[in-house]
């Protein structure tokens, strides 16, 4: 725990990258420093490149972040709004500097700002998102995407990926590690045994065998070792019968077999409240669940709102004071 | 248009199926029966079982219903609440009767309560589901099902089968087939040309390129030629943000690629108000958008509720009653 004291409160420390710059992720940065529950709540180190920053301030029409950090190089006419190679290269240095302060003790957890994936793509990061960067710099092979709000929490078992390789990417020893996973983080948000939804991959949990065997292959094994474990989960459920009234008040948490089918029922449900949350990291990283929206991002009047991100820094401070920050058990 | 003059009101007549005997179909059916709306609304015919439902009226404390065509066969001891071949059996009997009643021109418009798939199969039907033996029994190669409520509606490209065989079923000419019925069914609900969301196979529609290629292959040709054709439809959008509020708002209908993709959101938002209609036939057909709900099926005091049947029936007297009844073109 790497609170400090700062005008006799005890603060918590939080790494905020820049995003992609020709993203929303500058202006959401500056607004959601100036929230005046942000400054109660923790100390932000803005992760990115000053001139950026300011001009998104001036945009915004709010103060330019009292701390910055540089640690990314973006020309004075950087596209807004479009795909730059050179600014997903941008985002990339911000959240490697942000890491790195985590890993040094300087920070107590990486919050993020959205980056684009194409830009990525082409500042030939190989990786294809924040998730995959994160583990891959923390040497954690076992990690899981979660998006988390207080009315449902999804958490992943594949991701950024197409619908086609899903089934072959399924494992007993992959879903498993994706309930262990879910366990200990909602345990840890919850304070105490959480009960979990298992999703099947077929409709209807594949109708006894007649749309698909991957329920019977991986799913129902993986029930059974994880029981044995002591963990509360359900059989494979039918999937869209999973996220009605009812069911979100039976379950803490959904363990989801591929991107959509928990992000189509999270962004339906919880759009304005919703983080993005990486599991099995040995740092606490929290993020805003949508991204750079190139169509409103730099115009004059933006309606992009902090509220995502907002409480991705309220969830990060909350993960960051619990007795273990890491949410890798 | 099969309206009769009954009291001096025309009516519609309704053929409503009493889906597997197991299930809570025969209950619902003499529930919604005996609905004050339902009588000033149609003459209903319920084809299925006598003595079955009569069964289910004494347990709903509602009357038998007055209209019932003896059309399935079924033991005196039937199960409640499991797979029974024979209740398979006699959910598909009363669904061909009731077809054989819109094509003889004895009923306008079918609607029906859950058979199971798997009682389905075990009675040899090779048919997975309704909307499989209604296209077969009235030669309708281009069909589709759609769920609809107020709130929204989903068109389906592809439907009951494992998502691993979904990648394989899309081409261009399916999704425009079904882009064109979904046109077609809610222009005629709507009264002037509707305004299609295309949902791409992918997350993040793919990425541009990086997590599939159906939506260049398949989707992207697709939005060309329906656009060629007049249809007011989207660029193949981002399947994650497709049914945020704003976004249903803005469309009419959604195109979706598979089953969960449109049938996950549908029920979390619209759960007790959704009717399965099938789109493409030469008669009106719809359904409740639920299963045969085994667990509370036949239990005293059973908490079953008839909403989805009778938005169906309601549905049903709005299609057959427009000018044109067939949903074909």
């Amino acid at each position: 725990m790497g609170v400090r004291v700062h005008n006799g409160v005890m603060k918590l420390r939080i790494a905020l990258t820049m995003g992609d710059p020709a993203g929303v992720g500058p202006e959401l940065c500056v607004k959601v420093c100036s929230h005046p529950e942000v400054a109660a709540l923790c100390d932000v180190v803005v992760v990115g490149n000053a001139r950026v920053l300011s001009a998104a301030a001036v945009l915004a029409g709010v103060p330019v972040p009292s701390r910055i950090l540089e640690s990314a190089v973006v020309r004075e006419d950087f596209p807004r709004g479009r795909v730059d190679a050179e600014c997903g290269r941008a985002a990339y240095d911000a959240l490697m500097s942000a890491i790195g302060m985590c890993q040094s003790g300087e920070a107590d957890a990486v919050v993020t700002a959205p980056l684009n994936k194409a830009a990525l793509h082409a500042a030939g990061v190989p990786e294809p998102g924040h998730t995959e960067i994160l583990a891959r710099a923390t040497g954690s092979p076992r990690h899981a995407l979660m998006l988390y709000s207080e009315k449902l929490a999804c958490v992943f078992v594949t991701c950024h990926q197409s619908l086609a390789s899903v089934p072959g990417n399924l494992s007993v020893s992959r879903v498993t590690e994706v309930v262990e996973l879910a366990h200990a983080a909602l345990k840890k948000l919850r304070g105490c045994a959480p009960r979990l939804a298992l999703l099947a991959l077929n409709p209807h949990a594949g109708e006894e065998g007649l749309f698909g065997d991957e329920e019977r292959l991986h799913l129902i094994p993986a029930v059974r070792i994880a029981r044995a474990r002591g963990f509360n989960l359900s059989d494979p459920l039918p999937p869209d019968t999973a996220f009605v009234p009812e069911a979100l008040t039976r379950y803490d948490a959904h363990v989801c077999m591929y991107h959509d089918q928990g992000a189509i029922p999270f962004k339906a449900l919880a759009f304005d409240e919703g983080v993005n949350v990486t599991l099995g990291l040995p740092i606490v990283r929290t993020s805003v669940d949508h991204g750079t929206a190139f169509d409103i991002a730099w115009k004059p009047g933006s309606p992009a709102r902090a509220d995502s991100l907002l409480a991705a820094i309220r969830l990060a401070v909350r993960l960051s004071a619990s007795p273990s920050a890491s949410l890798s058990q």
